[in-house]
């Protein structure tokens, strides 16, 4: 609250009122440090969300390091700030610097399995002489579904100390952790990754605040000229209150998260089992147990995610239809088509986020109203008719 | 404030929570168009400052119309954020499109006078075949010179009619108008502009917001790719408590800027003659006339402004060399000496940026230890003593 009142100088400014906010803003980089595990402040870099991280890790290293290679690996269950951004570069085809002939960037989607999990041994396949970026989403965001990110990271490591050996130039490795900083322990360097994003909304944090960890030595181009901002880095007058309240965000969630953590896995597994028990043809969409504490992703079949949400909502429960970000379109979640899961399943899917402020009443409750709706939402769809006397006749033709 | 706390919605979800926020943002969109005076609430594009914005115009104008031309045409007095977006299209020359070899932008960096003024015929004279886009700042940020927009559009409307006769491309007009917009009027029709970036910070909004207005029908790329928000424009969750903030900094500044000019010109005026008076071989830099109400820029020969700065800083009064955004640089500004003043007088500059509550007594106060100050500084300068001989030389040879 002081940064948006009393203190409202610019941090750049050599006077006392500047030099005030520029503490207030190196202080804050020391907690996020910390929180990541990041080893010097000076990696973390404040961005305005989520989005604008991820679009700065992956242009600033395809930029910068255009002339080494062209190649990006990334997987098929990406958010759009990743996903679009590939598509992006893909499309135009950027070049920098002074190449013989014109040749754009490429882009290698990786399959996933049925819970939505990258395998590292694709990642390894992937890998082209003229890779320079391999991204991938830290916990998947409709589903929740936790990448082993730590060990595509590692082999990482062993192909850099190869390639360095031979004097080539190395891969580096992003990971979007807009979902998981702040639910479960993100530390960079376990991760062994080179570039983090984090949003600071996604914890508690203001909405317009988000954090590139950038490991000290990795090439990449800024996203925004101007100023001399961040070290360089990220150009543009500092949102310091916005910075200041990512910090004390993180600060919260490091002592919370342990506590918050066993609480929400107590909710999860209550309406996991509700759910199962009292709806027919639910199911659980990503992985059982490698899954962000807070997510609950179904498809039910035979009906349609955005008409439950609406109704939803009419008894006073917030619900998604997977990403707030693409909410409008009306195409199939491509998470889960990635994961194998029919369009039209997919289509009768939503997702419930867990958070600070939910209590067992709350669970209770959406337990007492989702099997009537779902009852009632099918009763009238055709899709659900088929499904009944299909059922009949699988049901005549092998009992059980 | 409610925005920040109990109204926390997504405003890209579909219940009622993200609805909420979801109006905030549009009637604040509204409210930002009707103060530019844009055609349409959808020529508001949200950001996080004024770099963003700068970013967002002259790259998106840039890659988007790549095939199209590869030349820009700016001022020598932009701020960082327009002028080393242009010399990083200049550097890295990306390339968009199938074109046939490969070719970087070039940019033309049009003089000015020594008022700070560009002169429209000198754009006129610059524009070339392959010119797609002209950015030109509204008011320089440290001399505070108020440049001829509305003419320098009219004239490029004029261009851009004989151009659509051959079937050629138009070429768009960017303003960068951080530093007029709260402070004198600024309408984006009477401008003739396609593209204008504000700061919320600069005139009483919140840090870490901005607007890029885009005139319908601008042809430009979005700087960060993503999820579907603001119309496609720009992806990213809004940060929706900056952007209410800074549409009802709008509203204020437009109840309240006729009553604020006034004062402002009225301590300006005190100010500037104070100096004028009470200090000799000081130098007002910028336009006598047209010029922002609150800039006031001057020279002091044979000192350094950081010295002064740090001195007032001690006194209580905060006031800057050149540009916040480019302290640390010992460097003299480059709008100084575009305006041709000299490197070593360039140095002893500073700007007093006035503002809403600064009073006469504030004036009176800063008139009062001004002086002292500068002489104290000059009588420890090598630089003052060679002054006072070259001085007394002079009078001997022209005694007047």
């Amino acid at each position: 609250m002081p940064y948006l009142k009393e203190n409202f100088g610019n941090p750049s400014s050599v006077h006392r009122f500047g030099q005030e906010t520029r503490k207030a803003i190196e202080k804050a980089r020391e907690i996020v440090a910390k929180f990541l595990n990041a080893s010097k402040a000076e990696e973390i870099v404040f961005t305005s969300g989520g989005t604008e991280s991820n679009n700065f890790a992956i242009k600033g290293v395809a930029y910068a390091n255009r002339e080494k290679g062209n190649h990006l690996i990334t997987s098929s269950i990406e958010h759009h700030a990743v996903l679009n951004v590939c598509q992006y570069l893909e499309k135009q085809g950027h070049l920098i610097g002074d190449l013989p002939k014109r040749q754009g960037f490429t882009v290698t989607y990786l399959p996933v399995n049925k819970y939505g999990q990258v395998n590292p041994l694709d990642v390894e396949k992937a890998i082209k002489p003229e890779t320079i970026l391999v991204t991938i989403i830290h916990a998947n965001n409709e589903v929740g579904t936790i990448q082993p990110i730590s060990e595509i990271g590692k082999l990482l490591q062993g192909i850099n100390t190869q390639r360095r050996a031979k004097s080539q130039e190395q891969i580096y490795f992003h990971t979007d952790a807009v979902q998981t900083v702040g639910k479960i322990k993100v530390d960079a360097q376990e991760l062994n990754v080179d570039l983090l994003s984090l949003s600071g909304h996604k914890f508690y944090g203001p909405k317009g605040t988000g954090v590139l960890y950038i490991r000290k030595g990795t090439r990449l181009h800024s996203l925004l000229q101007g100023g001399h901002h961040e070290k360089n880095r990220r150009a543009g007058t500092e949102n310091v209150a916005g910075i200041v309240g990512l910090a004390k965000a993180c600060e919260l969630a490091e002592k919370e998260m342990d506590r918050e953590k066993e609480k929400l896995l107590y909710l999860r597994a209550k309406l996991e089992n509700g759910i199962n028990k009292t709806i027919p043809y639910a199911h659980l969409n990503g992985h059982p147990q490698e899954r962000l504490p807070n997510t609950v992703n179904f498809s039910f079949e035979a009906l349609e995610g955005e008409s439950l949400i609406l109704s939803l909502d009419f008894e006073g429960i917030a619900a998604s239809t997977g990403s707030a970000c693409t909410s409008g379109s009306l195409e199939p979640s491509h998470i889960l088509l990635a994961m194998g899961i029919p369009g039209e399943i997919a289509q009768g899917s939503i997702r419930f986020s867990l958070g600070r402020d939910n209590t067992e009443e709350d669970i209770d409750y959406l337990l007492e109203i989702l099997p009537k709706i779902v009852e009632r939402l099918r009763s009238m769809s055709p899709l659900w008719e088929d499904k009944i006397k299909q059922s009949r006749i699988n049901t005549n033709e092998k009992p059980e």
